[in-house]
Protein backbone atom coordinates (compact mmCIF):
# COMPACT_ATOMS: atom_id res chain seq x y z
CA UNK A 1 0.00 0.00 0.00
CA UNK A 2 1.31 3.12 -1.48
CA UNK A 3 1.30 6.79 0.79
CA UNK A 4 -1.36 9.19 -0.82
CA UNK A 5 -0.92 9.96 -4.30
CA UNK A 6 -0.08 13.82 -3.70
CA UNK A 7 2.41 13.08 -0.78
CA UNK A 8 3.98 10.90 -3.53
CA UNK A 9 4.10 13.66 -5.83
CA UNK A 10 6.24 15.35 -3.54
CA UNK A 11 8.47 13.61 -2.51
CA UNK A 12 9.41 12.97 -5.92
CA UNK A 13 9.96 16.41 -6.63
CA UNK A 14 11.85 17.05 -3.96
CA UNK A 15 13.72 14.27 -4.51
CA UNK A 16 14.78 16.00 -7.40
CA UNK A 17 16.82 18.68 -5.38
CA UNK A 18 20.45 17.96 -4.96
CA UNK A 19 21.64 16.14 -2.07
CA UNK A 20 18.04 15.06 -0.92
CA UNK A 21 17.11 11.41 -1.21
CA UNK A 22 14.52 9.33 -0.87
CA UNK A 23 14.36 9.92 2.96
CA UNK A 24 15.08 13.51 3.44
CA UNK A 25 12.16 13.88 1.04
CA UNK A 26 9.79 12.50 2.57
CA UNK A 27 11.13 13.90 5.71
CA UNK A 28 10.91 16.98 4.08
CA UNK A 29 6.97 15.98 3.11
CA UNK A 30 5.69 15.42 6.11
CA UNK A 31 7.47 18.43 7.86
CA UNK A 32 5.41 20.59 5.05
CA UNK A 33 2.32 18.93 5.53
CA UNK A 34 2.34 19.48 9.25
CA UNK A 35 2.96 23.02 8.66
CA UNK A 36 0.99 26.19 8.47
CA UNK A 37 -0.36 26.89 4.89
CA UNK A 38 1.54 30.27 5.28
CA UNK A 39 4.75 28.49 5.97
CA UNK A 40 4.05 26.75 2.74
CA UNK A 41 2.78 28.58 0.20
CA UNK A 42 5.53 31.50 1.07
CA UNK A 43 8.24 28.58 0.10
CA UNK A 44 6.27 27.71 -3.20
CA UNK A 45 5.86 31.61 -3.77
CA UNK A 46 9.97 32.54 -2.78
CA UNK A 47 10.62 29.45 -5.23
CA UNK A 48 8.24 30.79 -8.57
CA UNK A 49 9.52 34.52 -8.10
CA UNK A 50 12.84 33.97 -7.92
CA UNK A 51 12.64 32.26 -11.02
CA UNK A 52 10.32 35.34 -12.97
CA UNK A 53 12.21 38.45 -11.19
CA UNK A 54 16.04 37.38 -11.11
CA UNK A 55 18.01 38.46 -14.67
CA UNK A 56 21.55 38.39 -15.53
CA UNK A 57 23.22 41.69 -14.75
CA UNK A 58 24.33 42.93 -18.26
CA UNK A 59 28.16 44.27 -17.33
CA UNK A 60 28.57 41.03 -14.96
CA UNK A 61 26.33 38.59 -15.63
CA UNK A 62 25.65 37.67 -12.21
CA UNK A 63 21.76 37.11 -11.31
CA UNK A 64 20.42 40.32 -10.03
CA UNK A 65 16.76 41.76 -9.79
CA UNK A 66 18.29 44.65 -11.28
CA UNK A 67 20.35 45.37 -14.02
CA UNK A 68 23.08 46.49 -13.95
CA UNK A 69 23.84 44.68 -10.81
CA UNK A 70 23.71 46.91 -7.19
CA UNK A 71 27.66 46.38 -6.74
CA UNK A 72 27.80 47.61 -10.71
CA UNK A 73 26.01 50.72 -9.95
CA UNK A 74 28.03 51.26 -6.50
CA UNK A 75 30.18 53.93 -7.38
CA UNK A 76 32.50 53.00 -3.97
CA UNK A 77 33.24 49.73 -5.46
CA UNK A 78 36.28 49.92 -7.46
CA UNK A 79 35.94 49.26 -11.28
CA UNK A 80 39.49 49.02 -12.06
CA UNK A 81 39.67 45.62 -9.75
CA UNK A 82 37.56 42.56 -11.49
CA UNK A 83 37.10 39.24 -9.97
CA UNK A 84 36.65 36.56 -12.54
CA UNK A 85 34.14 34.08 -10.68
CA UNK A 86 33.10 30.38 -12.54
CA UNK A 87 29.11 31.35 -10.79
CA UNK A 88 26.99 33.08 -8.78
CA UNK A 89 26.81 31.65 -5.91
CA UNK A 90 30.86 32.10 -6.20
CA UNK A 91 30.47 35.62 -6.58
CA UNK A 92 28.18 35.44 -3.32
CA UNK A 93 31.06 33.14 -1.49
CA UNK A 94 33.48 35.94 -2.26
CA UNK A 95 30.94 38.60 -1.23
CA UNK A 96 30.57 36.73 2.29
CA UNK A 97 34.29 37.22 3.61
CA UNK A 98 34.20 41.29 3.23
CA UNK A 99 37.46 41.13 1.27
CA UNK A 100 36.90 42.18 -2.39
CA UNK A 101 36.70 45.96 -2.99
CA UNK A 102 36.62 45.83 -6.75
CA UNK A 103 33.73 43.86 -8.71
CA UNK A 104 33.24 40.94 -10.40
CA UNK A 105 32.57 38.71 -13.77
CA UNK A 106 30.81 36.02 -13.72
CA UNK A 107 32.21 33.02 -16.36
CA UNK A 108 29.26 31.03 -16.82
CA UNK A 109 31.10 28.07 -15.88
CA UNK A 110 34.88 27.06 -16.57
CA UNK A 111 36.57 24.91 -19.18
CA UNK A 112 36.02 21.43 -19.45
CA UNK A 113 36.55 19.80 -22.78
CA UNK A 114 35.27 16.34 -20.96
CA UNK A 115 31.82 17.70 -20.65
CA UNK A 116 32.13 19.56 -23.86
CA UNK A 117 32.63 23.73 -22.58
CA UNK A 118 34.66 25.06 -24.38
CA UNK A 119 35.86 28.78 -24.47
CA UNK A 120 33.14 29.77 -26.26
CA UNK A 121 30.60 28.64 -23.62
CA UNK A 122 32.10 31.13 -21.38
CA UNK A 123 31.61 35.03 -20.82
CA UNK A 124 35.34 35.25 -22.46
CA UNK A 125 34.99 38.12 -24.84
CA UNK A 126 32.86 40.23 -22.82
CA UNK A 127 35.89 40.15 -20.23
CA UNK A 128 37.70 40.96 -22.55
CA UNK A 129 36.13 43.41 -23.47
CA UNK A 130 35.41 45.06 -19.95
CA UNK A 131 38.96 44.58 -19.05
CA UNK A 132 39.64 46.62 -22.78
CA UNK A 133 37.28 49.66 -22.57
CA UNK A 134 37.03 49.66 -18.68
CA UNK A 135 40.56 50.67 -17.41
CA UNK A 136 41.08 47.47 -15.68
CA UNK A 137 44.67 47.42 -13.94
CA UNK A 138 43.89 44.02 -11.89
CA UNK A 139 41.76 40.79 -12.99
CA UNK A 140 41.78 38.43 -10.05
CA UNK A 141 41.22 34.91 -11.20
CA UNK A 142 38.78 33.54 -8.76
CA UNK A 143 37.74 30.22 -10.68
CA UNK A 144 37.94 27.31 -8.36
CA UNK A 145 41.22 25.63 -7.45
CA UNK A 146 40.43 22.14 -9.23
CA UNK A 147 41.38 21.06 -12.30
CA UNK A 148 39.13 22.85 -14.43
CA UNK A 149 39.23 25.92 -12.57
CA UNK A 150 42.81 26.24 -12.70
CA UNK A 151 42.42 25.53 -16.60
CA UNK A 152 40.20 28.18 -17.09
CA UNK A 153 42.35 30.69 -14.97
CA UNK A 154 45.67 29.95 -17.26
CA UNK A 155 43.47 29.69 -20.26
CA UNK A 156 42.33 33.25 -19.14
CA UNK A 157 46.03 34.67 -18.09
CA UNK A 158 47.09 33.49 -21.53
CA UNK A 159 43.94 35.71 -23.46
CA UNK A 160 44.61 38.69 -21.18
CA UNK A 161 48.34 39.15 -21.02
CA UNK A 162 48.81 41.10 -24.05
CA UNK A 163 46.27 43.94 -22.24
CA UNK A 164 48.97 44.06 -20.03
CA UNK A 165 46.56 43.84 -16.84
CA UNK A 166 47.73 42.69 -13.95
CA UNK A 167 46.56 39.15 -13.60
CA UNK A 168 46.52 36.84 -9.90
CA UNK A 169 45.30 33.98 -8.81
CA UNK A 170 43.35 33.35 -5.67
CA UNK A 171 45.86 32.02 -3.17
CA UNK A 172 46.77 29.86 -0.24
CA UNK A 173 44.00 29.40 1.97
CA UNK A 174 41.03 27.63 -0.23
CA UNK A 175 42.07 23.64 0.13
CA UNK A 176 42.72 21.81 -3.15
CA UNK A 177 39.88 20.24 -4.56
CA UNK A 178 37.25 22.79 -2.62
CA UNK A 179 34.93 24.53 -3.92
CA UNK A 180 34.49 28.07 -2.82
CA UNK A 181 30.79 27.57 -2.99
CA UNK A 182 31.29 25.59 0.35
CA UNK A 183 34.00 27.15 1.82
CA UNK A 184 33.53 29.26 4.71
CA UNK A 185 34.28 32.96 4.50
CA UNK A 186 37.94 32.72 6.64
CA UNK A 187 38.82 30.64 4.50
CA UNK A 188 37.63 32.51 1.67
CA UNK A 189 39.07 35.72 2.75
CA UNK A 190 42.36 34.52 3.32
CA UNK A 191 42.58 32.87 -0.36
CA UNK A 192 42.16 36.57 -1.37
CA UNK A 193 44.54 38.56 1.23
CA UNK A 194 47.35 35.73 -0.38
CA UNK A 195 46.10 36.01 -4.11
CA UNK A 196 49.70 35.85 -5.61
CA UNK A 197 50.48 36.70 -9.81
CA UNK A 198 49.25 34.34 -12.04
CA UNK A 199 52.98 32.43 -13.52
CA UNK B 1 26.57 44.04 -0.63
CA UNK B 2 23.97 41.49 -0.18
CA UNK B 3 22.51 38.81 -2.67
CA UNK B 4 19.33 40.02 -4.39
CA UNK B 5 16.66 40.25 -2.25
CA UNK B 6 14.26 37.55 -4.16
CA UNK B 7 16.82 35.24 -3.89
CA UNK B 8 17.63 36.28 -0.05
CA UNK B 9 13.47 35.40 0.30
CA UNK B 10 14.52 32.32 -1.33
CA UNK B 11 17.13 31.33 1.09
CA UNK B 12 15.26 32.58 4.30
CA UNK B 13 12.22 30.16 3.39
CA UNK B 14 14.18 27.17 2.53
CA UNK B 15 16.64 27.54 5.69
CA UNK B 16 13.16 27.04 7.63
CA UNK B 17 13.22 23.11 5.91
CA UNK B 18 14.23 20.98 9.34
CA UNK B 19 17.94 19.88 8.32
CA UNK B 20 18.24 22.58 5.95
CA UNK B 21 21.26 25.58 7.24
CA UNK B 22 22.57 28.43 5.33
CA UNK B 23 24.85 26.55 2.86
CA UNK B 24 22.41 23.98 1.71
CA UNK B 25 19.64 26.35 1.71
CA UNK B 26 21.97 28.97 -0.88
CA UNK B 27 23.30 25.76 -2.66
CA UNK B 28 19.39 24.71 -3.27
CA UNK B 29 18.42 28.28 -3.92
CA UNK B 30 20.92 28.75 -6.84
CA UNK B 31 20.03 25.20 -7.95
CA UNK B 32 16.41 25.96 -8.47
CA UNK B 33 17.62 29.23 -10.16
CA UNK B 34 19.25 27.23 -13.01
CA UNK B 35 16.69 25.12 -13.49
CA UNK B 36 13.68 24.82 -16.03
CA UNK B 37 10.76 26.63 -14.97
CA UNK B 38 8.88 23.71 -14.99
CA UNK B 39 10.68 21.37 -12.39
CA UNK B 40 10.32 24.50 -9.93
CA UNK B 41 6.97 24.56 -10.70
CA UNK B 42 6.14 21.36 -10.39
CA UNK B 43 7.69 21.18 -7.12
CA UNK B 44 5.93 24.61 -5.97
CA UNK B 45 2.68 22.66 -6.96
CA UNK B 46 3.03 19.65 -5.60
CA UNK B 47 3.99 22.04 -2.22
CA UNK B 48 0.87 23.36 -2.33
CA UNK B 49 -1.25 20.85 -3.31
CA UNK B 50 -0.58 18.48 -0.69
CA UNK B 51 -1.89 20.69 1.82
CA UNK B 52 -5.21 21.12 0.04
CA UNK B 53 -5.48 17.45 -0.68
CA UNK B 54 -4.55 15.90 1.95
CA UNK B 55 -6.82 15.15 4.75
CA UNK B 56 -7.01 12.68 7.85
CA UNK B 57 -8.20 9.37 7.30
CA UNK B 58 -11.76 9.11 9.55
CA UNK B 59 -10.53 5.64 11.13
CA UNK B 60 -7.08 5.45 11.47
CA UNK B 61 -6.10 9.84 11.36
CA UNK B 62 -3.43 8.71 8.50
CA UNK B 63 -2.76 11.22 5.76
CA UNK B 64 -4.59 10.61 2.97
CA UNK B 65 -6.27 11.72 0.08
CA UNK B 66 -9.65 9.99 0.19
CA UNK B 67 -11.50 8.98 3.54
CA UNK B 68 -11.19 6.28 5.12
CA UNK B 69 -7.36 5.92 3.41
CA UNK B 70 -6.86 3.12 0.84
CA UNK B 71 -5.45 0.60 3.80
CA UNK B 72 -8.80 1.26 5.80
CA UNK B 73 -11.02 0.30 3.18
CA UNK B 74 -8.99 -3.06 1.92
CA UNK B 75 -10.47 -5.78 2.60
CA UNK B 76 -7.45 -7.77 2.16
CA UNK B 77 -5.60 -5.86 5.46
CA UNK B 78 -6.66 -7.95 8.38
CA UNK B 79 -8.62 -5.32 10.72
CA UNK B 80 -8.43 -7.49 13.58
CA UNK B 81 -4.58 -6.29 13.70
CA UNK B 82 -4.09 -3.02 14.79
CA UNK B 83 -0.38 -1.35 14.75
CA UNK B 84 -0.10 1.74 16.97
CA UNK B 85 1.99 4.57 15.63
CA UNK B 86 2.84 7.56 16.65
CA UNK B 87 2.85 9.61 13.32
CA UNK B 88 1.98 9.13 9.64
CA UNK B 89 5.61 8.82 8.98
CA UNK B 90 6.02 5.60 11.12
CA UNK B 91 3.05 4.40 9.02
CA UNK B 92 4.92 4.76 6.02
CA UNK B 93 8.34 3.49 7.33
CA UNK B 94 6.76 0.07 8.60
CA UNK B 95 4.18 -0.31 5.37
CA UNK B 96 7.61 -0.28 3.41
CA UNK B 97 8.41 -3.71 5.43
CA UNK B 98 5.81 -5.40 3.82
CA UNK B 99 5.49 -7.07 6.93
CA UNK B 100 2.21 -5.87 8.54
CA UNK B 101 -0.95 -7.62 7.16
CA UNK B 102 -2.98 -5.24 9.45
CA UNK B 103 -4.34 -1.93 9.66
CA UNK B 104 -3.07 1.33 11.92
CA UNK B 105 -3.76 3.43 13.99
CA UNK B 106 -2.05 7.26 13.96
CA UNK B 107 -1.86 8.75 17.64
CA UNK B 108 -0.70 12.13 17.00
CA UNK B 109 2.36 11.71 18.78
CA UNK B 110 3.26 10.59 21.68
CA UNK B 111 3.17 11.53 26.10
CA UNK B 112 5.80 14.04 26.59
CA UNK B 113 4.83 15.73 30.02
CA UNK B 114 7.81 18.17 29.14
CA UNK B 115 6.25 19.45 26.18
CA UNK B 116 2.92 19.28 27.42
CA UNK B 117 1.71 16.20 25.46
CA UNK B 118 -0.76 14.59 27.85
CA UNK B 119 -3.14 11.49 27.08
CA UNK B 120 -5.91 13.72 26.41
CA UNK B 121 -3.76 15.24 22.97
CA UNK B 122 -3.37 12.06 21.30
CA UNK B 123 -6.38 9.66 19.35
CA UNK B 124 -6.61 7.03 22.95
CA UNK B 125 -9.83 7.28 23.33
CA UNK B 126 -10.54 7.12 19.08
CA UNK B 127 -8.11 3.79 19.79
CA UNK B 128 -9.99 2.31 22.47
CA UNK B 129 -13.40 2.92 20.81
CA UNK B 130 -12.14 0.87 17.82
CA UNK B 131 -10.38 -1.79 20.01
CA UNK B 132 -13.64 -2.53 21.59
CA UNK B 133 -15.83 -2.36 18.43
CA UNK B 134 -14.04 -3.47 15.75
CA UNK B 135 -13.43 -6.72 17.26
CA UNK B 136 -9.13 -6.13 17.33
CA UNK B 137 -7.60 -8.89 18.33
CA UNK B 138 -3.85 -7.81 19.23
CA UNK B 139 -2.69 -4.22 19.72
CA UNK B 140 1.05 -3.81 17.96
CA UNK B 141 2.39 -0.74 20.36
CA UNK B 142 4.71 0.82 17.70
CA UNK B 143 5.58 3.45 19.16
CA UNK B 144 9.19 4.85 18.81
CA UNK B 145 11.91 3.02 20.66
CA UNK B 146 12.57 6.37 23.15
CA UNK B 147 11.86 7.16 26.55
CA UNK B 148 8.31 8.82 25.44
CA UNK B 149 7.54 6.13 22.71
CA UNK B 150 8.34 3.45 25.44
CA UNK B 151 6.24 5.44 28.32
CA UNK B 152 3.45 5.81 25.80
CA UNK B 153 3.41 1.98 24.93
CA UNK B 154 3.02 1.01 28.42
CA UNK B 155 0.49 3.98 29.07
CA UNK B 156 -1.95 2.19 26.15
CA UNK B 157 -0.94 -1.04 27.78
CA UNK B 158 -2.63 -0.09 31.21
CA UNK B 159 -5.22 1.64 29.39
CA UNK B 160 -6.19 -1.57 26.90
CA UNK B 161 -4.84 -4.17 29.27
CA UNK B 162 -9.01 -4.83 30.68
CA UNK B 163 -10.34 -5.38 27.18
CA UNK B 164 -8.51 -8.74 26.85
CA UNK B 165 -6.76 -7.78 23.45
CA UNK B 166 -3.31 -9.04 22.82
CA UNK B 167 -0.93 -6.68 23.69
CA UNK B 168 2.47 -6.40 21.68
CA UNK B 169 5.52 -4.44 21.17
CA UNK B 170 7.83 -3.87 18.52
CA UNK B 171 10.49 -6.17 19.16
CA UNK B 172 14.81 -6.17 18.86
CA UNK B 173 15.58 -5.16 15.75
CA UNK B 174 15.30 -1.19 16.45
CA UNK B 175 18.37 0.48 18.00
CA UNK B 176 17.12 2.02 21.28
CA UNK B 177 17.50 5.74 20.73
CA UNK B 178 16.67 5.56 17.03
CA UNK B 179 13.54 6.53 15.52
CA UNK B 180 11.33 4.81 12.78
CA UNK B 181 10.54 7.48 10.07
CA UNK B 182 14.97 7.36 9.43
CA UNK B 183 15.13 3.30 9.97
CA UNK B 184 16.20 1.36 7.10
CA UNK B 185 13.34 -1.33 5.89
CA UNK B 186 15.04 -4.16 6.95
CA UNK B 187 15.53 -2.96 10.53
CA UNK B 188 11.73 -1.67 10.39
CA UNK B 189 10.96 -5.54 9.02
CA UNK B 190 12.96 -7.10 11.64
CA UNK B 191 11.11 -5.31 14.71
CA UNK B 192 7.76 -6.48 13.26
CA UNK B 193 8.42 -10.40 13.06
CA UNK B 194 10.64 -10.41 16.75
CA UNK B 195 7.79 -8.13 18.67
CA UNK B 196 6.91 -9.76 22.00
CA UNK B 197 4.26 -9.27 24.40
CA UNK B 198 3.96 -6.44 26.54
CA UNK B 199 5.17 -6.97 29.77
Amino acid sequence: MKTAPPIERLVANLKRLPGIGEKSATRLAFFLLSSPERLVTELADAMVRVKSEIVLCEHCFDLTDVSPCPICRDDRRDAKLLCVVEEPADRAAIERSGDWPGRYHVLGGALSPIDGVGPEDLRITELEGRVRTDGVKEVLLATNPNAEGDATAHYLGDRLRATGVRLTRIGYGMPMGGDLEYADHVTVGRSLQNRRELD
